[in-house]
Formats: C-alpha cells, structure tokens, sequence
C-alpha cells in the first residue's frame, strides 16, 4: 500500500522511523533505494509503475538538494510526501527542506519536518484513513496513546517533583 | 469531501487557489474562515466534527506563527494539508513555513510551499485519488495540460525566437 | 502564583531554570507537562482554569513547531511568557522562536531567548512585581547580585592577569 | 501606568498602534522618545526614575541594533517590553528581533513580533491586570470582540461566497 | 554549442541574458523551454541526446525547488551551469540557490549567483575557451571591455565630482 | 591541465577530494596553496600564469569571506570552479558560500556545494570532456559506478531487509 | 586623509553619505572608483600607494561577493572599514555583509552596517580623531547634535501630542 | 593605549587573542570585564573615561543580545571595535553579529569576524599605525610573516606531497 524510498542507504538511519511506525499501526509497505540523480531511470520507472503495482502513497527522503521527492511527484499522480534528511553534506538542513518544500504550482509534495520520518508514516496512514475506517480507527488508537505518556510524565511529575 | 479553513479573511486571497482548482477537479469542499488564536473553540469544534460531517481532507491556512493546521491536526484523525502565507506581519514567510512545517513526532502536517494553495487544492484531490480511480484520471489529465502548456511555451519560441 | 508549562518531559532539561529561580525569589509556582498536539483538551482546561486556580503569569516552553505558548495565549488574559527551546528536532532553534515569537495582533506572547528559562522565571516575577513592593525589592536584590559577580571578574582578572 | 518609548520619532509610525490599544483599554499611558546611542544619559534617568515615577510597565521599540529595550531592562526592575521594529536600515527585522530577543541571563526583556506594536500594548495590559480585575473584565472583553469579528467574516463568506 | 534551457517561459525575462552575451561572443546556442516537473520524460530525451547533437554545455535556469539543472546534470557527461532564479513564488532566492548549489557528491551543477545569466552565458563561452583559443580571446577582449567601462566611471567622477 | 588551489593549509581536508577523484580520472592536475589575502601577488601571478602554463581550468577552494575564487576568476580568462568550505571561522558555511556564489555580472565562478570538492574535481573534468571523448567516456564509466553502487543498495536492502 | 573607494559607480547612491559627513567634519577625502574583478591591478596599486600618497583611512564599498575591502586589506597596513552595500544583485544584503565581515585572522575590515556609508565617514573621523584633538572635538560636537535632534522630537511629541 | 573589554569572564576564551597579538606588536593594553546589562554605571563611566585616561581605540567583545559595543560608542568619540561572540546562548552566532553590526546612522562600531579577537587586535594596531610610522612597520612585518607562513605550506607540499 506504501512505498518508502530514500536518496541513498545512509539516509535508511532516518527514514526506518517511517517503516517502523507503518509496522505498528498494520499498514503493509514496500522499502528500497532510488537515488534521483545517479539512478534516473530507475526513479521514473518506479514512479510510474507505482500506482500500477498497488501503491497508494510514496514516502520520499532525501538530503542535500533533495530532488527525488519532486521528481517522482512530477511522474505520478499518487500523493507523494517528501521527508527532508540533514545529511553529512546538507548546510545545517535548510537545502533538503526548501528543495522539497517550495515546488512549483501544479506539482506538490506534501512535506513533513526535517528527519520527520515517523511523521511522514503516520501521515500516509492517514491519507488511507481518509476513506478506511479501520485504519482511521488504529490512528485513533495512536493518538490516545501519545496522551496517554503525556498524562503518564505529568504523574511522574506530580510524584516524584522537577528536580 | 475537503475542508478549506483559513485563519483570517485577509488569506483568502491566497486560499481561493485551492478553492479554484478543486472546482476545477469537480471535487466537492467547503470553505470558511476558524481562527486558532481569535477562535480556539470553534477551532477545535470543527477538527473534531470533520470526519464525522464526511470531510476527507482538511486545507488550513495561516500565516506568522501559523498554529492553524497544526493544532487541527492535533484534533483529527484526518489528513491535514498547512498552506504557509505571506501575510503582511510576516517574517518574509519564514515564521510561517516553520510553524506548520515542524511539527513533533505523532502529529505531522502535510506542508505546501509559502503561499501554495493551488498545490494543496491539487494534492487534496491526490489524496482522494489514492483510493478513487475517476479522480486519478482527472489529475492525470490535470498533468496533461501542464504539459500541453509547456509545449505550447516551446513552439511559442521556436517560432518567435527569444527575444 | 506562577504556571510554569512544558510541551513534553525532555523539555525539563531547559524548564528546571525557571523553577530554580522562582525558588531563589521565593516565588510559589506549580509545574507540569502540557502537551498542544497530544493533549489539546487539557492545554484548553489548563488555561482557562488558571485565572481562577489564582495563577497570575503562566511560564510555556516548547521547541520545534511551538504552538503552546499562543495557544495558552489564546485561551487566558493572564500574561504568557513563551520560551522557545532548541529540542532534537529543532532546526537551529528557529523554529521555536518564530512560532513563539510572531503571534497575530490580539494575542501577544512575551518572547524570551532560546532555551531562555532563568529568564522567564525572572519576568514572572518582575510581571508580579510591577504592583508588588516586596518582590521588587527581591528583584533589586538579585540585580545587585549579579552586579557583585562582574565586580569580582573585574578584581579577578585585576589579580591574576588574563592569561 | 504604561511609559511607552522608542529610539526615534521615525518609530512613532509603528509605536502609536500601542498607544491606540492602551487608549482603548482605558489604560494611562506616557509616550515619548529615548534613544540608546544618542541619548544614553537621559535613557539611563528614564529607566531609573520610572518605577519611582508610578510607571508599572515600560515598552520600548526599536529596529536595526535594538539596544533601547535591552539597555533599559538592565536599569530597572520593571517589566520591559520589547518591539522590534523593521526600520529602513535594518536587515528585513532579524537584527531588531535578536538584538532585544537574545538577552543575557539575568536580564530578560519580554518580545513581541516584529513591529508588534499592538501586542505591546495588549501585554501590558495583560501585565497591570494579573492583579488588577477591571483591566483583566476589559482584556476579556477585547478577546470577546476579536472572536466577534472572526464569527463575521464567517457569515460573510457563508452569505456571499468565496469569489 | 551551448543549450539553453529554463523551467518555464516566465524564466525568460532572466535567461535572454545568457543569450544575449552569447551573441555578443558570437558563440552558437539554442534556447527552450525544458519543465523538471511538467515535462519530465522531454528533460530526459533533452538531456540524454544533448551531446550527440553537439552540444558542449548546457545552461539551465529554474526557480523556486529548481530541480531542473541537478536533473539533467545527473542524465549527460557534460558540464552543466545552473542559475538560480529569484522567482515570483520563491523564498527570496534561497530555495532556487540551495536546490540548485548543494548536489550530491557524484554530479556537480556549475552553480553561478542568483539571476546571474549573464555569467552563466560567460562561464559556458570559459568552458569552450579552455581549449579554444579563439574564444579564450574574445573573453580577454570581453574582460578589457569591463575594465573600461570602470576607467570611464572614473574620469567622469574625476571631472564631474561625486555629487 | 587541472590547477587546484587553496587558500590555506587546512583546507587540504577538504580539497583532497578533487585530488583523488581527477587521480581517479586519469586528468593530471597540480596542487598548491595560494592565498588570496596573505599573498595576494602570488595569487596575481598564478591566476595570470595559469593558461600559459597549460591550465584548462582551475578548482579553487576557500571558507570565510572566501574571496580567492573570485579573485582568480578576475584574472584569467579560464573556468574557475569554486569549493566553498566550511571552515572553523566560517558561520556555518554561509560566508563561504555567498562570497563564491554571488559574483557581480561578467565575472562567473563555478560555484559547487559546501565542502564539495569532489564535484569540483568531476567539474573540471567534465569542462575538459566537452571537447575530449576520451575523457568523457571516463565522466559516463564513472556514471555507472554511481548507478552500481545504489543497486547494491537496492540488492542489500532487498536480501536482508531493512532493519 | 581618507580614501573612499566603491566597486561600481552605481555605488555612488550609498557611498555619498561617507563624503557628506566627511565635508561636514571638515576631513580631506577623495573619492573614486575601484573594482576588484573589473580592475584588480588598479586595486593593486590604489591600496599599496595609498599610505605613500597620505591616506590614513581607506572606506571601500562594495555589494554581492564584495571583495574590494578584503583585497584592499590585503595590500595595506592602513585600517580599511569596509561598507555592505544592498545592491541590485545581492541576496538581501546577506552576501555583501558576510563577504566583507567575515576576514580571516591576520587580514581584518572594520565593517559597518548595510548600507551604512555615513557610519563609515564617521568612523574613519573617529580613527584620525583618536591621535588629534581638534578631529575628536568636532566628532564631540557631532554627537551633541545628534542628541539635540532627539531633545526636539521630544519636546514636538510633548507639544503636539503623539496622533 | 588599547583598551580591551568584555561582557562576561567566559569571552575571556576569544577575548584572549587580541591580547596576544597586541603584546606580540608590543602595544600597551589594558584589559578588563565591562558588563552592559549587568553593570551598567561601570559601561558608562568606563566609556566616557577612556579619552582622558589616555585609550586611543576601545575594543569590546559580547554574544548573543551584544549591547557592549555599540552603548560604548554611543558614549565616547573614541573608534570603537566590536567583536562578536558565539558565546553558548547564542543562535549561531547570527545575534551577536547583527546586534553589533547593525548600529543606526551616526554611532558607528568597527565590527570583525565573529569571533574575531584576533584581527580586532590588529585592526586597533592599524588605527595607531594611520598616524604612526613605528607601529605601521610593525604591522608590515606582520605581514611579512604571514605570507612567509603560506610560502612554508607551498614548499611544504611541494616537497611532500598531498596525500
């Protein structure tokens, strides 16, 4: 149901945030790498046999001037969510970020938060909770428990005091 | 089957994009104006309620600190898409960009480029289209045109020249 | 008298500068997690109960996409001091301080520097002292402190040399 | 009640929206000019005299290399509010916002947006009113008209539409 | 020799300056229209087949998240010079420089100052002058033409004065 | 053929990359330190040397105000490639990178990413490569080692999963 | 004694105000053009005569990759203060201000604001005035007008009111 | 005949090089901590003291909000020389230098590299050298000694090689 692609393995430090959050809500999903500028053919093959072959969402990551996001928006009609990565060779993130973000009208990329790969899973489950109940159900159940630590570090608070 | 809020009326002269090219896309939305910081409980009224009144997809626009999309992605289960504006107070749309873009681990906003409604009316649709076949024809032909357009800017100076 | 408020625990790291100061002012104050994105109902109660609760400034920090402060803001007529923190998933801080710092017209936050905590805590108390002759003289007391610390760099330095 | 200066008349343009919000609040107010660089002896007497004077809360605004703010937080124990101004030698506000927003520890000064005038006024009413109950009775009342005004534009798009 | 490309026809109000130095050179070139996004499968064919056709370098100019230069960079041998353009819907450049400037290590983007055609016209007639002699002497030429513009600036102050 | 210069010792760190890589490509290249600002004659002299000598193009590395490049560029008629580096002085790069990029019309600098003199070194040789097959060959064998190393990627993902 | 110096003549709109003050205080100057990547032996020879000729200051603008003041510093033992100069062609200012500031140990420019060619005047006063009398007298004299000019809007505002 | 001042003891870290070089160019100093924020009266006093006790150029260093410079010129007639810290509760740096630089029209501060002391050090040398042939030959030794070190690394590589 979603594809999960990156710029290079080193990025796969980030984007298993994306793969784990999939996991644990029971969302099936596909994982590889394709690399905008030194696999170009292989970037539009992928990104227009995706719908083809079942996907319905693309999570994209990349560093640097992060270029597959958009690309792979521009040849596929699928909604494609971009994560910026602050790689080794980013200027402190601001390059992934504006090269993802700012695409031109016509072609977007729904963009998460620098190294938001969880962000960017969750955010594909919602695109297929927009019209599935069950997944829309487990978000749900997600959402209850990120207050339920919340209420749990207010206790251990309350208890055991600031210092 | 989308929701477009804004946090004044003064954006929407930026919003009407989305406005525009989901009527273009024969995609049925509503439009109103729900103010984060002048309007909290109608806010949270209307996050909570979307999915229930049938909405799939929320477009939130805001501009300086632009809370608006996030903390209604706090309150749905819904894909939220943030549309940064340039609004006058604005930081030269910085303080925008960040304030939707940046969201915590567990409740991401599908963020546009600064000012990009027409992209979040479009990846709505996108959205939609990931589990409906007659809206992903629509924007395949929606991708057409921005390619027929573009070879009508390359005959245009083919045969005109450049200058 | 004072609120102090954290977007998440690890947020305690920054916040305990607040508190230790308000101690050393003698200050009452009560401290706890408040989370915008995952418990937004209890940021809500949080702040319209705190006027009646008889807390008089409330103390909110948050990094990343910092939406507590404005919207505690949003929902109080107590002063509300926003001190935006460099988390993890921060880009530089930025972040935290545009969506503290630029609120719309209607609904101000006081703005303090990042990761800026001690400060907050003494704001807190100088927005007290404004009509409180005793905590004033505190106040006094403390700037003459910090005055004795630069006086005793000065006879340091005049001693020993600066190599 | 409220001393509101700035470090030149050229401020008076962005400064007024302050005295207009405090006339409106039926809060007392001085209004005049203080600059850091040209007038530093007559900054220091302001700061100094102020509390004396019945002064509970000073606004300061300033643009390019703020120090205005900064310089009098340093001379006094009242609360010290800061409004960056994007004056014309200023590099589009970030030297106004960081030089009164970065404060030293021990010497905060309370900032607002940028050419955020209103804010300014607003907070210092926020300021008298965490011990005073008319002031806190008509800052309910403004945020109950700011409410109001949204809830317009709300009926005016759901009358007339969105074109 | 030299291909020049650009992301759209509004990006010709910049990029005839390429060609107009390239004239001036008396150096060939063609100029188009080639979309990253719009078109993708022409960039392609474009990139692809440019060095068959002759062609020595290319010049492409985008704005906004400017993928086009990296794209083709990553589809031909040859050097490619990109220019970054401070469009309508840009960051204020930033977004253009940084998609543009900060590719991977592997596939190099000439990168020249924001709007700056021109020089990219003049690095590409560097780029034939490496090995060219008559080139390498029109640019001396070009360079003593700069030179006397500047003499000229200062007779006319020498004779007229700075007022 | 290749002239590789740096403005100080310490920036060999980063340098070496065009080194090793032209050493990988087979292009002879020398290397040395010239600085633009402790021995501005020799910088004279080596920029107005380095045709005559048999330079093609030279690759120019500096941080900070990085004015080395440019200088160089002022004084040839050959491509000059720019390396920005992030150097101890440097705030974050930015400095070096804008004194390379932002070049006033008529004298371009190749500008390349931030410490990414790799790509500097594939540069020259693919402005070497625009009038010599050979070499170009080498640039397109090169190419494909890029490709092969992400299918090993893809193979290694594949086999063993992703966590 | 001073030496104003510009990389362009459309400098001359910022570079003037240096003149002004200077004629104001009564300081010899002369004032012409001198690029850096247009005329770099001019530049050569400007700086390393200057001393010899009897310039005590140079002030030397320049906007963009500004490397006029750096290069000058390079060339002379005399104090060099450098003026940003918000160009046509620069990045917001940003490029120019970090190009002249950010000068590597060894090589220093006294660098003002954006702009700030008045400062620049000022200051190369203050540099002669501080080994002659009469200069830093007239400077005293500079200063009391400034604060005079203040005292005005003072007694205008407590006139005429602040609307 | 120097005076060297700082915010805080912690600069003494950077402060220190501008000790060192003044020593080595064997100019008297004297060297203090003068805290804008904390002793005020201090600033002021020390400030307008200078000139009579013999300082010809007052050098100051601060971070973060670095009121320093720019009130000490605001007080003396004396060249003042600003050095921008990246002190721990600094955004990068990014506020020391704009709040130094920044200065409004009329009260220069001679700003330097952020972190600078070095060169602020020799550009205090370069305002006693303008009207003083001694110490203007000491400062073309030092010069002489810094091409000498450059001319050591070309050899050194020459000899030695890259690797």
């Amino acid at each position: 149901m979603v594809g999960i692609i990156m710029g290079s393995q080193s990025d796969l430090r980030v984007m298993t945030d994306a793969a784990k959050v999939l996991e644990e809500l029971e969302i099936p999903f596909e994982l590889t790498v394709v690399s905008a500028h030194r696999t170009p053919h292989r970037m539009v093959e992928y990104a227009e046999s995706a719908r083809g072959r079942g996907i319905q969402v693309i999570i994209a990551g990349a560093g640097g001037a992060a270029h597959l996001p958009g690309m792979v928006a521009s040849l596929t009609t699928l909604p494609v969510i971009g994560v910026p990565i602050k790689s080794s060779n980013s200027i402190d993130g601001w390059d992934s970020v504006l090269s993802i973000l700012q695409m031109p009208g016509g072609v977007p990329v729904a963009t998460v938060a620098l190294d938001g790969a969880k962000n960017a899973g969750i955010l594909s489950a919602q695109v297929l909770g927009a019209s599935n109940d069950e997944i829309a159900e487990r978000l749900a159940q997600y959402k209850e428990n990120l207050k339920t630590k919340v209420l749990k570090s207010v206790a251990d608070i309350a208890e055991n005091g600031w210092k």
